[in-house]
């Protein structure tokens, strides 16, 4: 992490772990020297979809984002460049016409659950952190997040959860913690590790 | 961790884990700033049994420890006072006549498999570690240093892990886990966890 003008920070973990928490943290600790991109904003266009073939979408797998893109931006942000970060638009399975423009910041934020799954991002990272929550814990909070600021169903929730999002953590999410430079125990509140991280990217600011 | 003289790092793991080469790491980065105390030298004194009644102890459970007297050699520590740590003697299966001095330093760094399952510890403790290695890789080291530098022969490493060291890893070491602050993956030799850990620790001293 030496003599470099951007440092760029992968924080993954399952659905429910605290990676957003974790990374939000990290965003309000270093203000406008940092910016956070969400992995899940690099979700396939799916615009030449039909609407039926787009909900077959299984956004928990690595080949449901479009990591080309994801890669270009980060060595844009690295050569000190503007991005524009796509949005997905959950009401239509696809990418909205908007998109957000960020600018470049020397804390470069990444989160999403498959953020290390892909040795071309990981190549790319300085801080390769994984959030460890348990299972359950994980769980419960998905479904607290989705009944109620989602108006989702608790049946849907429990089906997709069961048929594709636990499998696909099994197979993609968890091995990732072999990636990890450092794992985090018991969520994104965890108030050691937080300030460990910060000390260690502090110095290179 | 603030406005404290003492620093106390726990670094805990299973059986070939890589928590001494990380633990020595980081006494080598901090030298005389810091004091290296391993859980083993305060293994019960069992002088008042038989030998044949020593024999029997399990190394692996809580309850082999004089948790007191290490309690109290911390808190010397934290007060600025020199401690005598005591040596255990493998060979009889008790405390030897000798002991260590230590004399106090800014970072006092405790390494054991158990070192984070006694709350009395935990509590004593700034920063908790555990370091996560793979059983098959933690084995694989177990049975070369046994075998290379204790001479003992392969079977009596495997008899021994299999009815012992396994099932007290997973009843008393790995549910530790969760009570680090976090968890350096891949072994002692991890340099961006040794980095951060490092960054952290110095901001105190």
């Amino acid at each position: 992490m030496k003599n470099k003008d951007t440092i760029f920070v992968g924080i993954a973990g399952g659905t429910g772990s605290g990676k957003t928490t974790l990374a939000r943290h990290l965003k309000d600790a270093f203000g406008a020297d940092a910016c956070l991109i969400a992995h899940d904003s690099y979700y396939l266009d799916q615009s030449e979809k039909t609407y039926e073939e787009r909900c077959k979408q299984n956004y928990d797998h690595p080949n449901a984002f479009e990591t080309e893109l994801l890669c270009r931006h980060l060595d844009l942000l690295a050569e000190g460049k503007e991005i524009d970060v796509p949005i997905y638009d959950y009401t239509v399975h696809s990418r909205a016409k908007e998109s957000e423009h960020v600018i470049p910041a020397r804390v470069v934020l990444l989160e999403g659950i498959l953020i290390l799954s892909d040795e071309r991002i990981r190549e790319r990272l300085d801080l390769k952190i994984f959030v460890d929550t348990d299972a359950d814990e994980r769980i419960l909070r998905r479904i607290r997040r989705d009944t109620e600021e989602r108006a989702r169903s608790l049946s849907s929730v429990i089906d997709q959860y069961l048929t594709t999002v636990k499998p696909m953590h099994e197979a993609f999410v968890e091995p990732n913690k072999k990636h990890a430079d450092i794992i985090v125990p018991g969520g994104g509140d965890n108030p050691v590790a937080l300030e460990m991280i910060c000390s260690h990217i502090r110095k290179f600011l």
